[in-house]
């Protein structure tokens, strides 16, 4: 666990000493974010018209509408990730399948090869009987 | 694109009259996020001492704060998203190689017992030669 950190930061022009397990980088970019978003609606006519405590609100409004959209983003994302997550475990899945299959095939086509083997050398041993037997003996015509 | 709203919410027992292109349900959920954080406030002694300008930028600090762990949140989501589907990537890859060698080996399976097929009928033919020959001249033991 991070120890306690204590930092000023400058928010709408005032300082402020936040004090938490956050880093100070991490208040100060909290503060930056802030300001910004104060320097976005310092712009419009209409805000700067407004008492401090409409202006307060609308701030935070805006900056809980940035935490609901990133929010939604983020349950999007979610959704994306279970839906790839499926999809590995069924190519995993189908990847197995085909490696069964091709082990299967492997020791078939073995099988077949070392027949043809044994296949072919009795076929050459039948061939050179022959061969003996019809120089030995040649067939006489009846 | 939808049109615009206007909705009343009630924020910090005050209530606000916002306008967008958001809808209603999505302007009170906002409004009802904001008080349910100033409630949370609230119950904190030190928060009630406050100024309302104080209090203002408590609350903004804070829904930063959910904006900005959230946002790190779809970071790393969309980090993770990223490697899955490197990862799908890999794996369709692979399937495809294994796809490709299972065709190799099922034309060698078929070629192989073709040639099997042909041998096997070589032998029976031979064998039957050499039965008949041996059978119409017995060889004479010299």
């Amino acid at each position: 666990m991070s120890s306690k950190t204590s930092a000023d930061v400058i928010i709408g022009g005032k300082v402020y000493t936040l004090s938490g397990y956050e880093s100070e980088a991490y208040l100060q970019k909290v503060a930056l974010y802030l300001n910004n978003k104060m320097n976005e609606l310092e712009v419009l006519e209409d805000y700067r018209r407004l008492s401090a405590d409409m202006r307060a609100t609308l701030l935070e409004l805006n900056v809980a509408d940035d935490y609901f959209k990133v929010k939604e983003q983020a349950e999007k994302l979610e959704e994306d990730l279970d839906a790839r997550n499926k999809e590995i475990y069924d190519l995993k899945h189908e990847l197995v399948s085909a490696q069964l299959k091709l082990e299967t095939l492997e020791n078939s086509l073995e099988e077949s090869e070392k027949e043809n083997k044994e296949l072919l050398l009795t076929k050459t041993k039948l061939e050179a009987e022959l061969e003996d037997l019809l120089l030995a003996e040649p067939v006489k015509k009846t």
